[in-house]
């Protein structure tokens, strides 16, 4: 089996961590904090004091980190796997970041013989951790075949959506659907609300019909109950929403209903809301 | 077995009066057009003169018309069903209408002892067809008691959602989601388009995934497709925006999101595109 190396062992991160270790991947780590360190070894992983270090010794480096300036850091900084990765090492990173730097510093590690596939995921940490994820795969077809079976450890369904970045791209289409219906979704619970009806009957006999969603299922529900633990966290959403915008810029297009829940988010994390699931815009369109 | 009446013989309410006729029910119909008057009647059905007469024939009046002023004709106008129904009759109007009206019709046919729903659908033609369609009634438990086999008979799912007029709010509900939805997928795909990234690869990916829902499943493939045979017209579609933001303004609410929705759908409607599905926004969007 490869050895992999995981980088980035977050909210997302140490459940794929774990489930990679428990289908029998030899997991090497990089971290630094001292708890996550603990709880990761005890699994079985072991520990490296740098990514360079990590990288020297395995076959596959996963990242999974905040944003484009980390995947940088990690991936071509001082003491990063650029300067310990073998050879045909494969770098797969699976956070959400710019498609265009994705780009840049996948002909970077091309330049040292290290193969790159951008692999963003869709799902939350219920899929990291049931190892359902949706993951969206930019690259080669012939890296990816050599990680297929990594990726079907952490996800129910990989696609291969084209060369470097295009999973990228596909994840901002992902997000900026899930902001856009998130505000449908919120706008048609206050209208019931505010005319006087059980929005809770309305989610329900909606589910049933052309205007069901996952959004409607799962955040219509956060919504009603007033729920907003995350989930999917609205600073996280922000970001993620910003790149996509840039994104659009980038490809001349201006997208009004995508700018519109961009703005829902950034005002929800302006007014001190970053923690919760982003679905709580709900709670600021009302104020 | 209960004796219908069904006035509004549409793309809808045709294929809902044949599985009725084909259920069982012995159903009277109304209608002025001569190639459906002999096909309903073929299949079994028994034409009258006026709403009035077949009104004075049957126990339960089915009303699914293109508007607030068909419903108020058919119901209250001149050689009406107001003027022939028996009391205790039940009128089910399955039309898209005003909420608003709806009280005000419903309040108008009690004074003689004539009940009233509201049930208005979501599912489109092929949901009458096969008898699948989404049911949101507004009006009383006893009354939608009594007419529960006729409406299982059209749809799978029958949602009491509150009393006269919370029928019309859930559509209004179900509605601008839909346009919403629509608005966040067609943005998705051409923000991989304009990114050079097979969209139909994206939408793959994204049905797996937290992103997935009807819109994006259906009107998603019909955007790729370049193909909007409806499914449900623009110009019904741009009817029930502008009835549901009405219903908006009168509970004080803005909803940016659904305004903008509904600004799509009417520049798609006065580009000529009004008997395409609504889904063609896609097209005004790239123009």
């Amino acid at each position: 089996m490869q050895k992999i190396g995981f980088i980035g062992l977050g909210i997302m991160g140490k459940p794929m961590a774990l489930n990679l270790i428990k289908a029998g991947f030899p997991v090497h780590i990089y971290v630094r904090r001292a708890e996550l360190l603990r709880e990761l070894t005890e699994a079985g992983a072991t520990a490296h004091a740098s990514s360079k270090e990590l990288a020297e010794q395995v076959d596959v480096i996963i990242t999974n980190v905040p944003a484009t300036a980390d995947v940088e850091e990690v991936l071509l900084g001082k003491n990063s796997v650029i300067h310990g990765a073998k050879p045909g090492a494969i770098v797969i990173d699976m956070s959400t970041i710019s498609a265009s730097a994705t780009k840049r510093i996948a002909a970077q590690l091309e330049s040292k013989k290290i193969e790159m596939l951008d692999a963003p995921v869709s799902g939350g940490e219920k899929g990291a951790t049931e190892g359902t994820l949706t993951i969206m795969v930019g690259g080669k077809a012939t890296v990816l075949e050599k990680v297929q079976d990594v990726l079907n450890t952490m996800g129910k369904q990989v696609t291969l959506i084209g060369d470097h970045g295009a999973g990228q791209i596909a994840k901002a289409c992902n997000q900026i659907i899930i902001a856009e219906t998130i505000v449908a979704v919120s706008e048609a619970l206050r209208l019931a609300e505010a005319s006087g009806v059980d929005a809770a009957k309305v989610r329900e006999a909606l589910l049933g019909g052309f205007a069901s969603s996952r959004v409607l299922e799962i955040h219509g529900k956060r919504m009603l109950d007033g729920d907003y633990k995350p989930g999917f966290k609205a600073n996280l959403h922000r970001k993620d929403m910003h790149l996509a915008m840039d994104q659009a810029h980038l490809a001349n297009l201006t997208l009004p209903g995508a700018t519109y829940a961009m703005k829902c988010i950034d005002r929800l994390v302006m007014k001190g809301h970053s923690e919760l699931d982003s679905s709580a815009v709900h709670i600021i369109a009302e104020e």
